[in-house]
Formats: C-alpha cells, sequence, structure tokens
C-alpha cells in the first residue's frame, strides 16, 4: 500500500519555493560531503576510491523516490563500508580488483534483498532484538577496527588486509621506522585541518564581521561543515605543487561516468556464501538508518515508517549493485548536516545525487592528485567520536547485565570478528534475559495500613496474617522458570508452619505456558500434603482465558480464583470463616 | 558438602530389617527386567548384547553409593541408547566392532565428565531450558526411530544403520519380500508375550485362586512385570529345540566376566567429535532420571538433589566408561517397577549389580539361543507408549506455541536427527518466548466500582477518568519490547485527545534496562509535546531500585511516581488538583 503511494508524492502536494531552497541549499552542501567522504568509505570498504562515488548517486535517486524520512542522507557509511570490507577480505587477497568489486556488488545485492524479504515477512521488528549495548559495543569496536586499517595508509605501509586488529597493530608497530614521513606530514595536516574546522572555525567565524556587519547565520554552520574540503584542496595542491605523487599514493586517473555492469558475473556460490553477512549488514544498516531516521523526525513531531524504510533502503542496496559498487545505509553524520541546512523533502538527495554525477562525469581530473592519506585522515576524524567510553560508564551503572554485554561484544569483535561479536552479543543479551526470568523475584506481601493495597512485607510496614501466605509472583510462569518458583514458594510455606492458605498473587504473571500449568498442579497436591489450601488472585484477563481452557480449576479446589487480593484475604480470614465471596 | 555424607549414609542410619527385605526383594526383579532390557538397549545401540549387561553393574554399584533418589534404577535406557546410536553410527561403517565400542566409551566418559561440569559450574538448572513440548516431541520422534531400528532385527533383514528413518523405511518396506518368516513369527509370539502379560496377566491373576484363597497381593503384580522372561524362555527354548539357529540370528557366546580396557585408546580427536552429542545425552539423561527421580520421590513427600544427582549419575558413566560400555540414565520403567516393588533405599541398586554380576560371570550360556528378534520385541513393546499423541492434543489445546514446538521437534528429529532436533526444538521455544514478550498485552484500566482497584475497561465494567489514562503494561520492559510499548501507548493516547495525565502501572514491570529506560525518557518528551505529563504507579521494589540509580525522576518531572494507582487517580483527578499526595 505505501509503497504505491511514496512519501515524496504526499510531500510534493504542500511544495513551495521555500521548501526547494532549504532541500537545494542541503542537497549541495551534502554532496560537498560526499565527495571525499565517499571516495574514503570506498577505500575503508577495500575497493578503488571511486565506487565510493558511485554509491553516492542511483542510490540517492531511488532513496529519494522511495524514503519515508525527510531528511535522511543515504549513501557509504563507515560502518557498513567496515562490514564490507571484512566480508569481500577473503576476495582480495588475489590483488585483482575485479574479485573484491565482483564480491561487493553480489553484497550490495543480498543486502537489498534481504531488506526486502525482511519487509515481506513482516519481520522488520527483528532490530528489536539488537539491544543497545550490543549496538554501542559493536559501533565502538568497530571504530577502534576502521582507525586501525586507516593507519596503514597515513603512514604509508603496506598491511595485509586480511590480519586480525591486533596482528594488523603489531604489523605497524614493527614497520614503523619505514614510515614515509611526507605522507605522514600530509595526512597529520589534514586531520589538523579537520579537527580545528570542526571545533573552532564555526565559533570563530560567528565572531567574525565585514564591514561591521555579522556573516549570514547559514555561513559560519557551513564553512565549519567544509573541513573535508579544505583538507582535501591543501593537500592536493601540495602533492601537485611539490610534486610528491609517487612516493606518496594518490588516487590517480578515476574514468569518467558509471562503471560498466557487463564484468559482473553473478555467482550462485557466491550468493550463498555472503548471505549471513549479507543479513548482518542489512540489519545494522536498517537499525542505523531507522535510529537516525526517527531521531530527526521527531523534531518536528513527525515519524518515519520502518516498513517503508526497509522497501527504500532496500530497493537503494539494489541500485547500489546496479552501480556496481557496495551496500549503502543512512548515515549519522550527513543525514545530520541535511536537516541543519534545511533539507525539508528528499528532494535534497535528489540534488545531492545530481551534484555527484557531475563530479563523476567531468570533475574527477580534480582528484588525481588527491593523497589517499588525506582519506585516511577524513575517515579518522569521522569515526573517532564512535568510540565512546561514556556508554560504557552509563550503562554499567545501570546494568550490570547491559555493561557486561557491551564488553563482549567489544572484545568479540576485535577478536572473532564483526559477524561472529553481533552474533555473539545478540545471543549473550537474549542469554541474560532468560538467566534473568529463570530466576523471577518472589515477594511475601502484606496488605499497607487499611488499604486495599499489598506490598512486599521486607520492605513495608505491613499487617499480615498468620493463616495466610499472600505471595506476589513477579514473572510470567514458563519452562525454566517453573520448577524454581515451585521451589521458592514451597520454601517460603516451611518457615511459617502455622499457614493454612497459599494465595499466589498473578498481578504480575503474563502468560503461562504448559510446564508452568503442570508446575501449578503440582504445587496444589504438594500443599494439599502439608494441609495448605492453594489460591490464586488478581489473575489478568489473557490468562484467565488460558486457565479456562485447561482443567486447572478442578485441580484447584477447594481453593479458588479471587478477583482481587484484597477480597482474597477478606474471605480466608478466620473470623470470616464460610463468608466467602469470589468472583472470576 | 553433599558429596561428604552421600544420602545412603543418611539412610542406613535408620535402616532396620523390613526395609533390608523390600530392598532385596526390588533388587532382584529389577535384575530380572535388566537382563533382556540391557541386551536389548545394547543391541539398540548398535552394540553387541553384552554390552548392556556390563552397563549394568558398575554403574549401578556407583549409584547406589552416591545417589539422593531411593528408588531410581540406573542402567541402560531406551532414549540414551538410540542416543548413543546416532552418535557412533559413523564408527559402525568399517564393520568393525572394535571402533564402535570403543567410540561408545568415549561417550560415557565424556557424558559423565559433562555431567560433573555442570554440577562444578552450577548449570544443571541449564535443563529446565528444555521445555516440556521439546521433551515429548524428541522422546515421541526418538520412540518412532527406535521402532524403525528394531524392524530389521524382527523382519530378519539387512539395514545399514547409517540411513535416516525415512531411507531405511523404503529399505524395508523395497525388502519386505525377503522377510524370514521364522524369525518373524518368533518376534510375533514375543510380543503377543508382552501385551499379554503387561495388559491382562496381573489382573487375570488376581481373581485366580489357590484352594479358595487368593494369591498374595504381591505376586500377580511381579508375574504380570515379568513378560521379558516368558518370552526370552519361550522364544530361546523354541530356537534351542527346533535348531532354527543360523537363519534365525541369536545372541550367540557372551565372554564370561567383565571386559579388558586395555583394548580401549583414547583420542583426543574423538574427544572433540563427541563432545556435543555427549553433553546432549547428558543433558536428557540428567532430565529423564530428574524427572522419574522427583515423581517416586514426591509420593513419600520426599525430594531428589538435582545437585547431587548430577554427581551421582556423572559418576554412574564413568563407572561405564571403566565397564567398557555406553552411557547410563535413570529408566522410567524400571525405577517404577523397583518402586513399587518395594525398594526403600539405593540398596536395591545394589542387590540388582549383584544379580547381574552373578549372570555374567556364570549364566550367560542360557542366553546362547536367545533370538535377536525377541530382544527387539522387548525394545519396541517397551518404546512404543513414548509416542503419546495425547500429549500434542491437549499442549496444542492449551497454548498454540507449544504445540508447535512439540511438532516441530518431532519432524525435526525424525529428519536432521537427534541433536539438531533437540537443539532446534530448544532455539524455537525460546524465539516463541521472546516473542511473545516482544509484544506485551497492554491494558487501559478503571477503577472497579468503588474499591481500590483497576482492571481493564473491556474486560470489566469499570470507571474510568475523562483527563486521565491509565495504562497497565503487562510485561517487564526491555529491548526487544520498549519501542512496541512506546507506540501502544503513544496510539492509545491519539484516541483520547482530552486526556492530560497518562498513568503507567508498573506492577507487571519486573526489571527495566538500558533501552526501556531511554525509551521512558523519549515518552515523557512525546507526551510532554502532547499536552501530557507522565506518571508511574505501583512501581516494585526492585524497579525503584534501578530507577534510583537513574535520572529518569528529574526526566519525569512534574510527573510522579505514585505508591498505589489508586493514590495516583485521587491525586491527578481534577477535583483534588492540588491535593497532590505521593509516596515512593
Amino acid at each position: 500500500m505505501n509503497a504505491i503511494t511514496p512519501p515524496l508524492l504526499r510531500w510534493l502536494r504542500n511544495y513551495n519555493r521555500e521548501m526547494l531552497l532549504g532541500d537545494l541549499l542541503a542537497g549541495i552542501i551534502v554532496a560537498i560531503m560526499l565527495v571525499p567522504q565517499g571516495m574514503a568509505y570506498s577505500l575503508l570498504a577495500g575497493l578503488p576510491p571511486r565506487y565510493g562515488l558511485y554509491a553516492a548517486i542511483l542510490p540517492l535517486l531511488v532513496y529519494a523516490l522511495l524514503g519515508s524520512s525527510r531528511s535522511l542522507a543515504v549513501g557509504p557509511v563507515a560502518i557498513a563500508s567496515l562490514m564490507t570490507a571484512t566480508t569481500i577480505a577473503p576476495f582480495t587477497t588475489s590483488g585483482e580488483e575485479y574479485a573484491a568489486i565482483n564480491a561487493a556488488v553480489h553484497l550490495s545485492l543480498l543486502v537489498g534483498l534481504n531488506m526486502l524479504a525482511l519487509r515481506l515477512l513482516r519481520l522488520g521488528s527483528i532490530v528489536n532484538f539488537i539491544s543497545h549495548p550490543v549496538i554501542a559495543g559493536f559501533t565502538s569496536a568497530a571504530a577502534v577496527m576502521i582507525i586501525l586499517s586507516q593507519l596503514k595508509h597515513l603512514l604509508a605501509l603496506d598491511v595485509p588486509r586480511q590480519l586480525h586488529p591486533d596482528q594488523q597493530l603489531w604489523h605497524l608497530l614493527t614497520q614503523l621506522q619505514q614510515t614515509h614521513l611526507p605522507t605522514l606530514l600530509l595526512g597529520m595536516t589534514a586531520m589538523t585541518l579537520l579537527w580545528f574546522s570542526k571545533a573552532h572555525l564555526t565559533s570563530l567565524l560567528q565572531r567574525f564581521t565585514i564591514i561591521r556587519m555579522p556573516l549570514p547565520d547559514w555561513l559560519p554552520a557551513l564553512l565549519g561543515r567544509a573541513g573535508p574540503l579544505y583538507a582535501i584542496a591543501l593537500t592536493t595542491c601540495a602533492v601537485w605543487l611539490l610534486e610528491l605523487a609517487g612516493p606518496v599514493a594518490i588516487v590517480g586517473e578515476i574514468p569518467a561516468g558509471l562503471p560498466e555492469l557487463g564484468a559482473i558475473q553473478f555467482e550462485v556460490a557466491l550468493l550463498q556464501q555472503l548471505w549471513l553477512p549479507a543479513l548482518l549488514i542489512a540489519l545494522v544498516g536498517f537499525l542505523e538508518s531507522v535510529s537516525v531516521g526517527t531521531a530527526l523526525a521527531s523534531r518536528r513531531r513527525e515519524r518515519v515508517d520502518p516498513n517503508q524504510e526497509l522497501i527504500a533502503l532496500g530497493s537503494a542496496n539494489l541500485a547500489a549493485a546496479v552501480s556496481g559498487t557496495f551496500p549503502v545505509a543512512g548515515g549519522f553524520g550527513r543525514s545530520m548536516v541535511n536537516d541543519s541546512a534545511g533539507a525539508q523533502t528528499t528532494i535534497a538527495s535528489l540534488v545531492s545525487a545530481l551534484v555527484l554525477m557531475l563530479v563523476v562525469t567531468a570533475l574527477t581530473p580534480l582528484f588525481y592528485y588527491l593523497p589517499m592519506a588525506t582519506l585516511a585522515a577524513v575517515i579518522i576524524m569521522a569515526v573517532l567520536p564512535l568510540i565512546d567510553l561514556n556508554a560504557l560508564v552509563t550503562i554499567w551503572r545501570f546494568n550490570r547485565a547491559d555493561g557486561l554485554t557491551l564488553l563482549t561484544t567489544f572484545v568479540l569483535v576485535l577478536m572473532l570478528g564483526v559477524e561472529t561479536g553481533i552474533l555473539a552479543g545478540i545471543g549473550l543479551s537474549v542469554a541474560l534475559l532468560l538467566y534473568r526470568t529463570s530466576q523471577p523475584h518472589i515477594a511475601i506481601v502484606g496488605r499497607v495500613g487499611n488499604s486495599e493495597h499489598f506490598r512486599n512485607e521486607q520492605r513495608h510496614n505491613v499487617n499480615t496474617e498468620q493463616h495466610i501466605l499472600a505471595i506476589r509472583i513477579d514473572e510470567s510462569l514458563y519452562f525454566a522458570n517453573s520448577r524454581y518458583v515451585e521451589d521458592s514458594i514451597l520454601q517460603s510455606c516451611s518457615i511459617r508452619p502455622d499457614c493454612r492458605h497459599v494465595v499466589l498473587i498473578f498481578n504480575a504473571v503474563n502468560f503461562l505456558d504448559g510446564s508452568a500449568l503442570e508446575t501449578l498442579e503440582n504445587l496444589v497436591v504438594h500443599l494439599r500434603n502439608r494441609g495448605c489450601t492453594l489460591h490464586l488472585a488478581e489473575v489478568k484477563g489473557p490468562v484467565q482465558d488460558q486457565l479456562a481452557r485447561s482443567d486447572l480449576l478442578q485441580h484447584l479446589a477447594p481453593g479458588q480464583i479471587f478477583f482481587t487480593t484484597d477480597e482474597a484475604m477478606k474471605a480466608l480470614a478466620p473470623d470470616s470463616a464460610g463468608a466467602t465471596r469470589s468472583r472470576r
């Protein structure tokens, strides 16, 4: 349904000149960022720089037509590029450019198909199982891996891509004396420029005046964001004027126009091999895009539609495959710039794509002398903020299990790779969740004052009856915890030998499975052997429906199901014996 | 601690002559069952019959010393034997007996070590994650596989062990015309005898009198249980007298005494290969034993100690390895017989072991002419009741998810094998649990009459306030459901534009993780944008502790945390504005 009326058509109904101006400006600014970032992320993915430019044209056009976020900037992104790099690393050993590109195109196709399949199977909500700590741990580890992978370009050292991060570091350290100093100097210059323009240029320019007139509001912010352009211009000119090309690795010739697709041969074996990594890239890319899109939309009190995003991002990745390049996603940095530069609709992405097309067809000679070290510097400065120690501290303080998940994911991504690390993180967060629900909190409760409210006797000053044990079970009952709960209840009874009635308060029991039902039946028998009757209270609608389908009620008799704990206590108290009143 | 004072020593303090008589009788009866069952299960495991006898001596002695169940009968069991068969099948291709036995001994060692490791790591409760439907599905599928594997002995056809169940069936059907009729006749006779003595003999004998005196109570029951003995005696005699040996496969010569262990060579590669199947056999064996032990103990109002059982069963399996045979566990059928025949302590197992030792050292010539078909008949009749269609119907009616798990496990065990099937069943039951908690039930509640009790407005006749939306969340909040809950709450608010206060009732929220906390903070902002204030009520102790470690309270203001829903409604109702009273 949504695919039939794309969001863009709805937006265009109220489109006006002001919105067009915003889209034009934002689109051009994002394009200016896209040129160096695209080439840099292509390098990160293990491909020649020009493929990043190809990834910034057709996918953007497709997203512009289908996307549901007004200001999400789709294209090459750091995390997906890193995941591409580790996935296609086995194909880069031969040194043949073709094998790596061939694998990357297969990957784009599979990422796109995976996203569309998730939409078709209505499984988009599966990303909710990638918890925040897993994402935080993975992102930090990915940033470390990305920086390590770029140091070789900065130092002009030769490090095989297939090495583990620790081996890469070791390789770099042992070859440190072979560092090519002019390359390092260019890279450090670029990094300094990037840092300065990001940290200080905007506030400096805001205080700057021309003939006592301050600059227009948008100009300092724009100039502050343009750091990569200064770095590229300065270092390219330096290589050209000082004739450093040769010893300093440069981008070199970029063939004008889009690549021909005829060269790609689709192999079923390759598709099978890349299926799982593609699913992970699809999930992580989707999650990143929807998170950014949601954050931007909520500022306008709008929402992005995750289902529509799966279609839009999936199609954008198919477009990447058609362009003969690597997978794309919605990026954090460029989307922020796009939004703050005034993007009103996805027309901004359309504008970016047109500018990039111009670059690819006519302006590639400008980048001939661009040193690789500058692109490495752009990447390093972009991912440095992703290493987020603060998140670890906050998460650890609130919840040890979350902190453990974050740390484990971080370490395993670095040690065993991206796929294993993410999957282990997801597995651990699920295992910790199961462990937590397998040993639920159980409280003996009593009446608060004269109210109808009952609370834990260990935390509150409450009144309890000698012959009635009211136990609140703080978890749904299912296979993994029903034996534990049975044991805990029987233990609570042993320390109160006077007990004649046990009331289980079910207000936190949200479902029962077959094992739990069996346990309840056993419990009735065990308690009866001790001279106790089991009752239930505050059973919720969905659980009542479940019990109605079983024969627990017959097992329970003479025990009853009371509507409220208050009613149970009044009915079972010795002075009101016989005055039993119950409702289901 | 428990290992230092084994349960047997405690029982012996109050041991008397009456108990000794019970143990002696039960021990002998179980031994009589053990001889045919041991040989039959050995055949099932893919080993020559005598190894089942070896598995019934030393392991029983060890369990007698360490076990915490008074009447659990340890030894060769059907399910563990089947799992052994599928695990060691690759080693039986060569036709060399040695390779299969060597693998089985490695497996026993690993099962024992796995059980002891589970005890050391305090991970015994991991069996709780094997849910009832998984066990039921697996058991039924195992019974089908066991029966299929025995049909070849019954029909005297040659079917390679390595085949899948469907291939085995196909193989049998295509070779059906080569069935050896005398063998089939012997097997059918044995089955008829087994069925008759189990179904009718006891009740028939109970009506029988000698000189108008009825038989003593225990005798008909005992004679009814002795079906395997009649079947063995009759068919063995038939083979001997009619000189059928040769065309009819017989047990043949059994070397007297225990096998020498010198022949076994422990290989690290083999241990690595068998590690996972051994863990599954350990888990399933432990689960079966503890279930049977618990059921028997609860009749005496006693409990078995799962931790002690891990030690006892683990040691029994090490004893099986020392005896040069396959893994053991506590069996269902023999334990029932042991208990009803009057076993008072594990001395009964000691007696059984001694009787078996007598059989192995002196009575093996008695079994020379025993036809294999009889052993197959004993197995088939023993596992037939395990195919439990009734369980499927009951489980399906109570809970579709459980029914789906049962069916999936059943089908996958048959199609992909025991290991894959069990693991897939566990995975599915966990996935369905997660799915259920990822889309929790959410109810808008109102006051029941004039009480302090609040219930779902769609199920009960309740009073609601126009400006206050009281929402009960029926699940703990965590990464997989927090977005869903946020969406549901915002949606509930959209249909009540007059709403000024939203009270989230947390009585079923048992914990929060970091993602949930972030969601709550977002929710405060979203609701504020709509002119609504968020409040919490009935926050439990453990969740209060968590919130105290976060800064949600600051985010919430002017929203509050109310002690009860009643207090929240009174404080927020328009006529009592300003008279806000809250307690944490």
